[in-house]
């Protein structure tokens, strides 16, 4: 009996911290995976590629690459830069064309966009919002990003959403704290992310006993960010994840301020008795970025 | 020589304040119209319907009609609600069904939206928004409301957009004041419409003289929403309308309190050099609603 021959994608998830390259298949299963740490492009972006060309020696080639990166990053396709890291706090990063050092060495379609938006796809397609159109997928860890899917499709726009940098109102019990992000101080990623947690109060969510006023602080923060998506995107599903959300402890913390900040206005079952099937983790877990860059690939494909 | 029969369209823009019925063709152009005031849904709904009556007796059938409402209403179609008028604190309004009082009476298509969005989609096809496909319009009256287009199509999702109703920081020179909304108090709405203006100065916005703190109050929290949204929605154009945007000294403030928001984060010339072209007056004036419901009765006979 024949079988139609398996296609295979490359996948490409360049985070700020590490790159995570993959090997995959229509339905969304990973043959194979390599992690590395982001170090200077000089040394990273060689061995995403040689990983790559010996991957297509081995298996043959592939159909398409899809690569969910880090932002800010071009995604407008008439722009020069399209493919480029833009200016960026990440040392030595800005201006890097991740896209053109993919594509001078292979011809197949590559698909892009940010890695936030990779893994609200892959979300979509494969994990926790397979049943919804309309998902915010959100990332609270050493910064704080969010992807959207809007009627089926990942949402890019202007630049495309970068939801860590809205300024929450600040919480009663945090009135001083300056906050840690280099361009704005106490925007959402000042006062939310991994560092600002650490910054404020010596330690890591993990080692704060229940009664420390940091997880009240940082589920009406991420609540904030919740409402204020709820309002603007009119998302059917918000998922939260990234190191920060791994503490559990936060999702019933922030439905309840979620609901407070409402106040009632948005009168959805989804927002009252069913919460806790709207803000929800990620079903894909560490997985959600690969994957996204692997569903990119496959519609670029198509 | 013959000519194509010109089909015509019915168009109702259903605002909290007063109603707006056309017959209009596919170019845009309106052949007629009528305004009268939004009373209770009893006698309001039966002269939308017997205007509507008389123009196709008088002109022929409706290819389609379209419905831009105020919010909040129930958009998705597989709601037993949908058309209806969801809770809302203008009195009678609540469960009104405004799509079935038509549907009942006429045969053709229906299409329904938001009036916020259905102004979005009008100035994206006729008017200030024509050369972009996401963009977001605001307006700023006796409430303040937000429709958006992505990728060319109105933003629906777990309900519709509601920027009125996001928490922004309270200015330094405001924070005794409570705000208007009945839901929130001091959410957007509350601090920044209309209403909220009077409430807090005594007077609206033309009657305060240039050196008032009113202004910069009113236009740092609207470049508050202008810098959420340009964060969430990542919009390639922001068209800011309604009685209060009336005070044409108000978008340039504006502009310059968004730049201070974004702090040179989102790296693009339209938010610097070009910024005049990105925070604009809408192009179609107060015909935008109406425009709306016409192109939603365009869409829906297609």
């Amino acid at each position: 009996m024949n079988q139609l021959p398996r296609r295979l994608f490359g996948a490409v998830e360049a985070g700020g911290t590490k790159f995570v390259c993959a090997i995959g298949d229509e339905a969304g299963r990973l043959l194979v995976e390599e992690r590395f740490a982001t170090a200077h492009p000089s040394t990273t972006l060689p061995r995403m590629l040689s990983w790559l060309q010996g991957q297509e020696r081995e298996r043959g080639p592939m159909a398409a690459i899809g690569v969910g990166s880090f932002g800010p990053v071009e995604l407008r396709r008439e722009s020069p830069q399209y493919g480029s890291i833009l200016k960026t706090p990440k040392p030595d990063w800005s201006g890097t064309d991740i896209l053109g050092s993919l594509s001078r060495v292979f011809d197949c379609p590559i698909g892009l966009d940010t890695d936030v938006n990779g893994a609200a796809l892959a979300e979509h397609r494969w994990g926790g919002a397979q049943d919804v159109a309309d998902l915010v997928y959100v990332t609270v860890g050493t910064g704080i990003g969010g992807g959207a899917i809007v009627a089926g499709r990942p949402l890019q726009g202007l630049l495309h959403p970068e939801v860590g940098h809205i300024h929450p109102r600040r919480h009663a019990l945090d009135a001083s704290f300056k906050g840690v992000c280099p361009f704005h101080g106490d925007c959402l990623e000042g006062l939310a992310s991994g560092p600002a947690i650490s910054a404020r109060s010596g330690a890591s969510l993990e080692h704060l006993d229940a009664a420390h006023p940091q997880w009240e602080i940082e589920a009406d923060y991420l609540a904030q960010l919740c409402a204020q998506l709820t309002l603007t995107l009119s998302p059917r599903r918000l998922l939260l994840g990234g190191g920060v959300m791994q503490q559990t402890r936060l999702l019933p913390l922030i439905r309840r301020r979620l609901q407070h900040w409402l106040g009632g206005y948005v009168d959805r079952p989804e927002l009252a008795a069913g919460i806790d099937a709207y803000v929800v983790a990620p079903r894909l877990g560490a997985q959600a970025g690969v994957l996204g860059a692997l569903a990119l690939a496959i519609d670029a494909a198509i």
